[in-house]
């Protein structure tokens, strides 16, 4: 085989999308030295989303000083790839989740430095910001972004504030008319993997807000504070994005991601697919690996393994999935475009002594497949 | 593809291998529909060994009015294979352990129907005569087989009679002259798939005598009995096959057909590669499926899997293994002939569940298997 193009999903949990790549790699290169592997670990939006974009393809980590978590002064990294025109921002970096450990609290938190980000990238001349949403500790619909990007916010004594999740209530007026200028022209596209409103019983505050540290009452209190900003959004702004799906994303910044700065949100995989410029890359493939921890129903609906099939369809190139489970009725997915799938189970034990041979197990699975491609592609 | 050789053992207690040759049949016809896929499921030289050879290739059913375990009337079945060239005759069908269930007793039972069977087949003009020796309720180490043929036991008064397992010790002397003329230039070549010697701590008493109905001090005895046995043979016969591997095979039947009969002790699953000539077979073929119930460092010695691998190593076909688990350090497979091995296991539950939904993970594992020969073979 002359080329072969790696592109998984983590296994949650158990292996990164890195290290399934270079297992998977190991494999490939013992049975077709000749192949020339190309390796696109998938990043998840979440922390690691930038290093997995630099690890595909050629970039720059670019270090900048922003607000963290708590309006302290911070160094968060992003990435600039493309020769500068594409940057990718990860809300992780500085509003994340593990940042605030033992002190969550999501009515505080900020994701200004979020907005700083993106506003040095535009400032260094990117004209594509993508805007990795998981794993934030905060609930301000991106309200702080706004902020830093020239987005004025009053109250109702016409003060200017920046609202976290437990001032959102206190938005009477917004106005965006000082949106930065470096701004101007850029696309903002947003990772967005979910599904869930803005606010309501599966919106950002009740789905997400406990694993923030949210308790009943502030779950209930964030949920309302972002049923009013929605309302302003619509009077001020003009936009409704209270049932977008994904709009929940990252304490709501999926809603303040379109509404805020026009941004789009799309898929994850399909992000990176366009980042790698998968169709163009792909074009002399002999084979392509995809792979996610479970492979289900649920996958069908748009995960990495049929985000990557779905796209590779049209280009003839086989696409094999090594996943950790299959569920049962996946067989839509050869429809989809995936060419055959196998489960890296090599023995019959419940998921907690599975989970501990994981990498084993997908080295003897990738092993198999390699051989067996060997046969026919010598 | 043209031509596929599916060639599986029994997967132990979930499937069988005619099973699992139907279950892998269907999905190889489903990708490859131009395909001629022989079947050949392996018998394990229990009950069932005539069927399998019957499935895999022409031949005749054949009845006989034999005596049973405890010398009652019974018809049992044997095959004529080869256009009558060859027999296959199964010691389960007429001195089986389920033959005897609730009154088990390895002091009584015989294997004279056996004989009989052996007799049958050679007077129609078999020449070579397949002995299953797997799943007997006797420990008589084919005495009664033997009486059968004609050859006389003695007791001490001079006195004919025909030994059981409880009578092995009064055996005073053998006489093989009167052995039937028609098993003269008649190969009898026996499956035995265990390396027990004839007695002691390993022998037949000792490891199968219990699972027979033997308690402690009913194995002691029989052991003792086939002791005195060897040295009569050795005396009287001039053959010594107290520790031949497998001599222990089927309650001593093992040393039986060597001893009395001159047969020969082969690994069962060469003795199916030989019924079937299995190098013309696959010399046109463009894959063989084997499988087995769990591939480990054990079945390096000698099981299906690396039996058929073998075997096919020198044509160049591959051969895939479909397995359900698959141990630790079996890397040794591929240097002995095996393509790529994959397992059966779907997702990751204990061997309890994974049994329940064994037949559906196999069909998905060839289903993928197949799917991707199919890439590589339009």
């Amino acid at each position: 085989m002359k080329k072969v193009v790696l592109i998984p999903d983590s296994f949650k949990g158990t292996i990164s999308s890195q290290e399934v790549c270079e297992i998977v790699a190991r494999q490939v290169l013992r049975f077709h030295p000749e192949a020339e592997v190309i390796s696109i670990p998938v990043a998840d939006g979440g922390e690691g989303t930038v290093d997995c974009f630099l690890l595909s393809q050629p970039g720059e980590r670019v270090s900048a000083q922003v607000k963290g978590p708590y309006f302290e002064d911070i160094t968060a990294d992003y990435a600039l790839l493309d020769g500068g025109k594409t940057a990718v921002v990860e809300i992780a970096s500085c509003a994340g989740l593990p940042m605030v450990d033992g002190r969550k609290n999501p009515k505080m938190t900020t994701t200004y430095g979020f907005g700083q980000l993106i506003l040095d990238a535009a400032r260094r001349g990117a004209t594509r910001i993508v805007a990795a949403l998981g794993g934030s500790c905060t609930n301000d619909c991106a309200c702080g972004m706004a902020a830093a990007l020239g987005v004025a916010f009053y109250n109702e004594a016409g003060e200017p504030f920046i609202p976290t999740g437990g001032t959102l209530r206190d938005i009477w007026r917004i106005d965006r008319s000082g949106l930065a200028n470096e701004l101007s022209g850029v696309e903002i596209v947003a990772m967005c993997d979910i599904d869930n409103p803005m606010y309501g019983a599966t919106g950002a505050a009740y789905v997400f807000g406990p694993q923030k540290g949210a308790d009943g009452a502030m779950v209930e209190e964030l949920d309302q504070g972002l049923r009013h900003l929605s309302q302003v959004l619509i009077r001020d702004l003009g936009v409704d994005v209270a049932q977008l799906p994904g709009a929940g994303a990252a304490g709501a910044a999926g809603a303040g991601v379109v509404a805020f700065l026009g941004g789009s949100l799309e898929k994850g995989i399909d992000v990176v697919l366009d980042a790698v410029k998968f169709e163009e890359l792909i074009a002399d493939a002999d084979l392509i690996f995809t792979g996610e921890g479970k492979l289900d129903t649920q996958s069908i609906r748009g995960k990495v393994v049929v985000g990557v099939s779905r796209r590779a369809k049209d280009s003839g190139v086989p696409v094999i999935a090594i996943v950790g489970d299959v569920g049962d009725g996946i067989g839509a997915v050869y429809d989809l475009g995936v060419s055959a799938v196998f489960s890296t189970n090599q023995i019959a034990v419940p998921f907690e002594e599975a989970r501990l041979r994981a990498k084993e197990d997908l080295a003897a699975t990738a092993e198999n497949v390699a051989r067996f491609a060997q046969l026919f592609t010598r």
